[in-house]
């Protein structure tokens, strides 16, 4: 048993974080209010395009990927702490070229893609200079249950057929965004895990449009947003498809296993920084003659904030160690608990800091108004709470069976 | 004991009830459209002055005024599931100029304004001619402790004169918002509770200034919206004082009281939305085979909506009573209770109908995204849940004094 | 709409509170030190039969049964507020008649009893002569669903012939315990709801034999208990069975409804007595300079109890007036509601109220170790929280049938 | 970051799992109830004494000590899994002699106490052959504060006279139980730290007097109890006093870290074997035509059980490790974290699992009654929650100190 970093996990949290507080943190407040006050609010900044670059000549680049050569060769459990790192920013994972959903896209490539379509699209990906969105949630159906899934990638002869309505493509909206990685249906006469197929959509393929962008909670998350997307007998070849037809749904697993830790991760991150900004607020700020943080019982929640923390942390790098030693099938119910838990957690703490804020904390003066929303969110996004209690409590019923 | 509504009550309901259906739901999902899409939201809307009308020829107006001349002669009481039903809406208590800060403000001057304020601003805003903010909470101090205001309204000869800093103006931005009360220190050697005057201010005084709207979580809810202002030397004949000065304190008390019952019962009506929504979405949509709501724990959360939903409506029901048969001041604890519960039970019930809708609850595509925001946003307006704890348990604890 | 008591309900609070100040409270600690030193303590102590005596000279008798000769003629809604009183000491109930289940067993036989029923066991049930115990739950299978049950009562000629184990059959072991209400299966092919029938049993009559008394988190309860019970042929004339075949569902039924009330509106009493203790506690002891109020998160706690049981009792109540106004079938979804919230309340109440006592809250010393353990108990009994759940969902989501 | 048992670790662990499994398990039941139905319950039955004889003749003896020669030289780390699986037995921790509180008392005598000390107590406590009790919560005071200890331990010359009443001496009514460590106020004018000493009394001293055994939940706990004794000018010589005079609040704090290490990995294997029970048992019985599994929410409360225990557990190992890499000092935090988390964590899984088996839960058919009053319990011993969530929160707020 041994709780220290690595050597290697120590020295990339070392350089990011000082790269987060020397270039990213002090021109992250006029970022979003540059952006807020444009009337296009869908474009990158120049501040983007420059830290993007000095991040790369950095080294701190597609640190996700394990791969040595394309990325840093970090193994997910050392990534895991760099990833809690960029979760306090909302533009320090692009910068990184870390950001969801284009990690998990290009982690696909890498593992399934031809050469083909690595060159055509890993490369670009991997080199910051397109930006990708992952097309397979629908409006129509539930989706938690993935054989509901409407939308088709039909084989007739060289040609994959693409017919359907998707929505929630995070990222779609980005003026980068070049590919989309689609999920239909190809085979429904295949065993349940085999009738599924991804294909490579060049964003501009005749039949794809884009119908509107959707709102969270009133909000846009410009320039990356939600896209509402239809997909209208768009024909491309079957060498778009990613390791053949009918195997959309074993990628898909591959995918969301190394993407949650980044994710819960990222979450761990916004909530350490909630409760820093509760801690500074509520020793700052008096009322009724004391420091808020003796007021009732703040106290107790920040004791219950660092507890939640703590907890969730270890739990999220014990399943990255779990996905490191035995592989992401090994780690599946490690990896639903966590997918509860700290959105859950981000959640909560960010709501105790909101309180200690008063109105300030509902403002675009903090950023815990964003980190509120975000963590609500993802308590839906890669499938809500209940589907992957659902997925914990089968997991544990298995060892009960004759 | 007796659960019933009185016939007067359930007249209003019945009524209110069918222009609601008949009216106001028809039209509300175009309305938020159309604003949506307009450059300038800051507007009102045809549709709005319409609407307005009808109401008042129908007699459904102004019923949050128990003065059966000039309102609908209700009591708190009976008034209080009326409000239940347009809080179901968030265009309708506008549209029976029922609409937060301006019924706490027709009140204010009701009981308190000299015949000349009465006839310069409650004529007009009973008329829904014009609208009204209230400037109370201050962005550099914990106004949850009202010993803290900053601001000012010091008596100089004939005039009043006003510096300081507001913010969470509520309904600033609305273009037909004219007047303001201000609430500031006028002599800070008096009585605890006699050192603060509130004071009419023409919103085109020399002086005042709209420095921005704020955002809640992201969101500008226009065209009502949420200013910070600036007064700057603000000069008014002292008669623009309310009641007089020193008397501020003693105003707000007042006006709190039926004030939080109205946002405590639109609030149960918001509840009462969602668990609806919750109900429609969990047997119309299927997943693994079953309705969503045979699914999990889905049912249970039904069970647990409509408990806090019954207990937390009769609790603000007792209190409405209490402030009818005994005063505000007798109810100070009951209004505390639910000050705290309703935007805690609405929060809850919202998060569990968005959880059940999936990606659809956090869009623009069900009401549910407003509802979360707007439940949220009253855990912190008319102060933290904290402090309203720390109310209850005073007047607790107060019964244990020798 | 009316939140005050009527004044019968008024005036039996008055004297029930003087009757427990004056005389029970006095000998209550006295009374469970003595039983807790006597070996034999399945004995009812001179004591009870003393305070028995008062109470019924008082005419604070049997006010649970609504019917004016034979009871208090008090509606369910007005025996509500005694009740609760009640419900602050373990000796009460027993001492005004109105213990359970000796009350709901009373209520059965006073609705559907024949006259020589009634007159061989609910006369001596009335004077408090005798006790009786109720046969209802079996250990083998889980009896939230009644249609598990396994014990017979079949018809044979003019006999019922009773064979079957049973539990939790509280009370049995009070000395004066002389008939069981019986519930078993006589027709499997009659309509659901009409295949069970009920029997009173002499507790002497051949083949019932109490097999063991079992323990509640390690004690018995004496001298009331819980017994398993073994029916092996227990023979009975057919004018045993109330209201004849088939009807004991229907019973059932009638019969859960005021106990509900009642069991409900004693946790509130407890409720209350442990937040009086919890604030009495909190204000006398110090710790790190401060009363116990002072320190952490107890007040909010404090706030938290007060706002749990104002709720909850208000929906007890609400239930109690359904009742008499509509029926207990009216009641159906607000009677599962309150059986639900009261024993959480009372156990989250009672579980702050310990904490704040220290060691002295989990022992004899306080009331509150009893409290806690019988709030716990009161989750399963009568159906488990989660049973109950289901049908306010159930409930609910009627409304939504086409 | 490694998240493995440790080759030594395991090989303890698949020692004691089979210990427990061939040896204890199957005489547990049995065990209980003999001691149930005995009218002198302060005895240690022989099967007892055999298991002992057999564990220590297995080398399963000691284990919590990390003194390779005296116990099994196991760190804090290693040994906290073998204290999970003794944590499924309420009897194993004495038959592996690992039972509190003789642990802690043994810890202290080994770091603190003088080779006559060590000759007298220590080796017989480590051969099992005497039991000992810690004297330190005091009745009349809010004991969670250490200041507030009354109790009085004077140096007259060649002696230490002590006097006070003490309570919750856990284990003092043991039949072994001879020796007894009491903390008393020796210096007022003392540093606050430096004011009290801890001494060794023998049981029979003149003037100790066990004045009660104390009920927790209504059970004695037989035959270890928890008593309440009286220290009347108990007159011992000076070298009774353990490390010296004035060193008691420093040995109290190395006592508790470890020791609470060794409580909260035995709450987590409660928690493991309730949530063992509610699986099977919701596997084994139906209702509703389902097996309970599938009713309601019991899925996600397994759910909710199992992601409780595993962050519990991965905080306690990560504490455990600071323990043994830093010094209990630099784990203070987690180690209070810890004392909050476990106890609530098992209380609430043997909560869910009590639901789940119905009146059974409640009853001396299953563990877990008793489970359910020793977490409560231990939500107060050592500090009740409220207690440490300070502590928590003041080390978090020393981060942001000038």
């Amino acid at each position: 048993m041994d709780f220290s970093l690595s050597p290697i996990a120590q020295d990339y949290c070392d350089r990011v974080r000082r790269f987060m507080d020397e270039e990213i943190r002090p021109v992250e407040h006029a970022y979003h209010r540059e952006l807020q006050q444009r009337d296009d609010k869908w474009v990158v900044l120049p501040i983007i395009r420059e830290l993007k670059a000095k991040a790369r000549a950095a080294g701190l680049w597609n640190m996700f990927l394990p791969d040595a050569e394309l990325g840093a060769g970090l193994s997910v459990t050392d990534y895991a702490p760099v990833a809690e790192l960029t979760g306090q920013s909302a533009i320090a994972p692009e910068i990184f070229n870390c950001n969801a959903p284009d990690t998990g896209n290009m982690e696909v490539l890498y593992h399934y893609g031809s050469d083909t379509q690595k060159a055509e699209w890993l490369t670009p990906l991997l080199a910051g200079e397109i930006r990708s969105a992952f097309c397979m949630t629908e409006p129509d159906v539930a989706s938690s249950d993935a054989t509901n899934m409407a939308a088709t990638a039909l084989i007739e002869g060289d040609e994959v057929v693409l017919n359907g309505r998707k929505w929630w493509s995070t990222g779609i909206g980005h003026p980068d965004c070049r590919v989309l990685i689609f999920m239909g249906l190809t085979d429904p006469g295949a065993h349940r895990h085999a009738q599924h197929s991804m294909v490579l959509v060049p964003k501009d393929a005749p039949g794809v449009r884009v119908t509107r962008m959707l709102q969270t909670m009133g909000m846009y998350d410009e320039p990356y947003g939600h896209g509402e997307v239809e997909f209208n007998n768009v024909r491309l070849p079957v060498s778009n498809i990613i390791a053949g037809p009918g195997r959309g749904f074993e990628i898909a697993q591959g995918r969301l296993g190394p993407g949650r830790i980044h994710h819960c991760m990222r979450l761990i991150g916004l909530a350490e920084l909630a409760l820093q900004l509760m801690c500074e607020r509520g020793t700052a700020r008096q009322a009724f003659g004391k420091p808020l943080v003796n007021l009732g019982g703040n106290r107790e929640r920040i004791a219950d904030a660092r507890m939640m923390i703590e907890q969730a942390r270890l739990l999220v790098l014990k399943a990255a160690w779990l996905i490191d030693q035995r592989g992401v099938m090994a780690a599946m119910s490690e990896i639903s608990q966590i997918k509860v838990i700290c959105p859950n957690v981000a959640q909560t703490v960010v709501d105790m800091a909101m309180q200690i804020h008063g109105g300030a904390g509902l403002s675009e003066d903090t950023p815990l108004a964003m980190a509120w929303t975000a963590a609500r969110a993802l308590r839906l996004a890669d499938g809500p709470d209940e589907v992957h209690r659902g997925l914990v409590a089968k997991f544990e019923l298995m060892k009960y069976r004759g």
